[in-house]
């Protein structure tokens, strides 16, 4: 359970302003962004490797920046991807020109966010490139698939170890997919982990029973057994991931046993003495193996096993010195920070930042000042009151069902669906009113992107890109007639699906979302107002939302545990379906049948 | 919870070898003992200094061996003292003939147990010598009645480091003493640890409050709180660590946040932003501050703050350079054992010793056999036979009331009580029965040596020198009388209060002791045999030891809790009684009235 806290909603922004209070001499804050880079600052003429991900994995990812490791850290909420504005401004911030290498575990949220981010940096003429980890042989058949828990170390310190040593880009990226490719990992979980706040587990293992391949997020496994004894486990481990050797590996591999949270040292002892057993049995020569939490889920029950198969350069890289908050190997003479005393500035500003109001930390609100208010004519500035309205209606029925949401979507993903929507909708509001005489389209648009720096994850990105083209499309000159409105929600809704890869059936939001057009185009096309018309299709997208109860998810956090799944609908769709029927509400309250 | 073990009784040295199968670059094991050296081996002319006492605590004890921080750890059960056979073995190995320092938290068990090791290194020309740590401000108002818990850390980094810079062992314990002397810390626990096996936590906190003043083997909190937001936690323990701030300070400081299992690194990050800020503010220059796990109590909810007050001489060793297993802090070239491949052979002892039968593992029966068995009549073997009979009937009786012994034990102590007797029972009827030929007194002494070596704790080491001084009182010739077994019991009992520093209505197990023995030599000396008189004795024992409960403890761990205590009978004297009981009933069946 986790118990110290002060606002659960700043827990985030509290975790980074102590991190960057204690490990100043590691670390610094990436100015105005949530994010940290080393405190040494980028280096001209060096590829700069970024992490990142939700926060709630200490050490992974601020814990590992840091000479010989990664050289910055994008840094989200709890188990939920950083915004794709907070990835741009910290490649932006690292950029020592000679390129700037994303890795990451293989999450939709944060492909779609850092997917965002590498586009926008090399639009600036950055040569950003991307290698997501794929580690965890549970979670797909495919590797593409899989999704990425504490081979993450071993990618991160490859790609980093060779970053300081020179290596190009292409280089980096090149070694940073090879470890990967050679990186396997397979955990086993035995009790859920707490947000902040919370008093319930995010999920729970019966106590006679263990998870089979969990993730770090607190999806539960893949599969229910009964439980083991340490060697039982080890054997268990270790034969699964000796079936998936690379074929050309030589028997090296650098071995990670790594606890998840309240699993602890004295257990993975007991475990690993079995599992050094099986591993020299089968041959395997274990290079400096790391038995602790180097990739944590909060406070999970649970362990993982990493086999990182090392080839002559990947070895050298395995074995290289690294200096960071959270992991230090070998001799960093030359390249350690030394442990001298922060300096009394530094301790003043940490006294400052502490008294300091909560705008001034961590996640500064930079999207709504990034963006550029169009000129609008007054007809669409009035309009823009009544996007205003229908946002906060959008916030409050998100907030009166917070807790239905994230229950749904704890059941086959990390319950914070309902969190993550409401702080993006508490931005977009705030956005939205700040943007003061901006038309109806302006006004959306600095709410989509306010939504997506703030709202994290999948649902974050995907609503900041629909509501982002559909101001686009309404733009801030004319009141758009009803079947504008319908043309500006389809572009929203191809945004979406261009941006997830998702199409209808996957079990995602637009399971909802398109049923609503479809419905309010026909409304629309047989003469219905467009309240009216917003009404009856509001209804649609809820019974749609209702009825994904039946599908499987295709994609995302939820396909590993499609089978959960089943029998509980869409938490994305269901927000979705929500929000339609508060803005029906407000159409009929404002514009009744006129529009 | 832990949930990851085979055998529980063997977990202790499941973890060890896991351990030293994990990080065999870093260190070895010390040969035939329950410890652990550094890789390199001890360095003639160098002082090595030696920490230890119960598992539980990784990285502490064994995670923080290797070059700058401690050169070797004695490794005792969960939450147990290592024997003074073990402490011995390990100085004994680890002596590089400049002496030895011994550094331990300040527990009855270890201080018992240690001590006697050292006293017998020192008979054999050893300079060894003794520092405890006495950090907690929450266990006693007198420094020297304080337990040790995190501050062992700055402790024993500030002697590791003096040694390796060639101090002498004079220099060495005169900067740890003074390292101890301006350390302070307190703690807070919100739930507590289970051990191997167990399936309920050995102590619980209401989830809305929280135990003020944690100890690390488990012993609830000295005050309960309601519970605080992370930034009042910080003002409590910076405010009342403030308080002890030394009159000599000048305001650096070392400081560490220490998590104790499950209370995860991004709390402690949220904490820390207020207690660096609260720092900040009272002027403290805060030094290379650690925040993460360094002092652990299994999987137990809470955390504490350190402050380790620097002078130039301190600040200079708390930043020099160290590379152990668990921790790594600065430029160690030249000293860091690079993070090469274990060998081949590494692992396949790794590989053996898994396999290999329990005997072989961490804690040889050395005991037995470094006894020698003296001459002895026939008569004093045909006694023998008794005495072994009555360890049987020992041994029983605990092993039928195992659970009410930890029970009753863990409502001001940390319950282990029932187990270490189990375990020294076991073992000392083992030795017993193994010393074939000895007489009556040769039997008493090597199951007294093999229960003070086994049952770990003060517990083990009280009941070994007991029944040591009463087969040295017996002998091995003679079979005594009833006056002169009564001699015998009184010497025992002598040699526990000397050792252990109590006297009747501390609380401990002379209470049950003691009036047992009077009544004993009562009946005795009314004429009753030894068999019956010995059975009415027991009656008054048992009696004695319930009429524990009102008794506030002087001594030993529970004394911090002696309000919790008061109702609750002391453990040591309820064992004894029980163990009177049954001789009484074996006395019967083999004497009647005879003896």
């Amino acid at each position: 359970m986790t118990r110290l806290f002060n606002d659960p909603a700043r827990f985030r922004d509290d975790m980074v302003d102590g991190f960057v209070a204690a490990y100043g001499r590691y670390v610094s804050r990436v100015p105005g962004a949530s994010g940290v880079l080393r405190a040494s600052g980028p280096v001209p003429g060096k590829v700069s490797v970024i992490v990142g991900g939700g926060s709630g994995h200490y050490p992974a990812f601020c814990g590992l920046v840091g000479p010989g490791f990664a050289d910055g850290a994008v840094i989200g909420d709890i188990f939920t991807s950083p915004s794709a504005e907070q990835a741009y401004l910290v490649g932006k911030a690292l950029d020592g020109g000679a390129g700037v290498l994303f890795s990451y575990g293989n999450y939709n949220g944060d492909v779609m966010n850092f997917g965002l981010a590498e586009s926008r940096l090399r639009g600036e003429g950055i040569d950003c490139r991307t290698v997501v980890v794929t580690d965890d042989i549970a979670s797909a058949d495919t590797v593409e698939q899989r999704r990425g828990i504490a081979g993450d170390f071993c990618v991160f310190k490859a790609a980093g170890a060779a970053a300081d040593r020179g290596a190009s880009i292409a280089e980096v990226e090149r070694i940073a997919r090879k470890a990967n490719d050679r990186t396997r990992t397979l955990g086993a979980a035995f009790a859920g982990c707490t947000f902040p706040g919370k008093s319930e587990p995010l999920f729970t293992v019966d106590p006679a029973k263990m998870e089979l391949g969990l993730g770090i997020h607190g999806e539960p496994g893949v599969a229910t057994t009964e439980r083991l004894t340490a060697t039982e486990l080890a054997d268990l481990l270790v034969e699964r991931l000796l079936v998936e050797r690379p074929v050309d590996a030589d028997g090296r591999a650098g071995v990670i046993l790594n606890g998840l949270g309240s699993t602890k040292y004295e257990e993975l002892f007991v475990v690993w003495k079995a599992v050094s057993a099986r591993l020299a049995a089968a041959g395997i020569d274990v290079i400096s193996p790391e038995v602790g939490e180097l990739v944590t889920s909060l406070d999970m029950a649970g362990c993982s096993l990493t086999l990182h198969w090392l080839d002559d350069e990947l070895a050298e890289l395995w074995d290289a010195p690294a200096d960071t908050p959270a992991f230090r190997r070998g001799d960093v003479s030359g390249m350690a920070p030394r442990g001298v005393a922060p300096s009394r500035e530094t301790q003043a500003t940490a006294a400052t930042s502490a008294a300091a109001p909560p705008t001034s930390s961590a996640t500064p609100a930079v999207a709504a000042a990034s963006v550029p208010v169009a000129e609008a004519s007054v007809e669409s500035r009035e309009l823009a009151r009544t996007v205003r309205s229908c946002l906060a209606a959008m916030l409050a029925t998100v907030t009166e069902h917070e807790g239905h949401l994230g229950d749904i979507d704890a059941v086959a993903g990390d319950g914070d669906h309902g969190r993550g929507m409401l702080r993006g909708l508490r931005a977009a509001t705030q956005a939205a009113d700040d943007a003061d005489g901006a038309g109806a389209g302006g006004t959306l648009r600095v709410a989509g992107d306010a939504l997506a720096d703030n709202g994290g994850g999948s649902s974050g990105v995907l609503w900041g890109a629909m509501l982002r083209a559909i101001g686009d499309t309404i733009g801030d000159t004319d009141v758009p007639d009803a079947a504008t409105v319908v043309a500006a929600l389809r572009k929203g809704a191809d945004t979406i699906a261009e941006l997830g890869g998702a199409k209808p059936g996957d079990k995602t939001l637009l399971d909802a979302l398109v049923p609503f057009i479809d419905a309010l185009g026909d409304e629309v096309t047989t003469g219905a107002g467009l309240a009216a018309a917003w009404r009856r299709a509001a209804e649609v997208a809820m019974t749609a939302a209702e009825n994904t109860s039946q599908l499987r998810p295709n994609i995302g956090r939820a396909r590993p545990l499609a089978e959960k799944s089943i029998g509980t609908p869409d938490p994305g769709a269901v927000s979705l379906a929500l929000c339609a029927t508060a803005v029906g509400a407000v159409l009929v309250e404002d514009c009744g049948g006129e529009l």
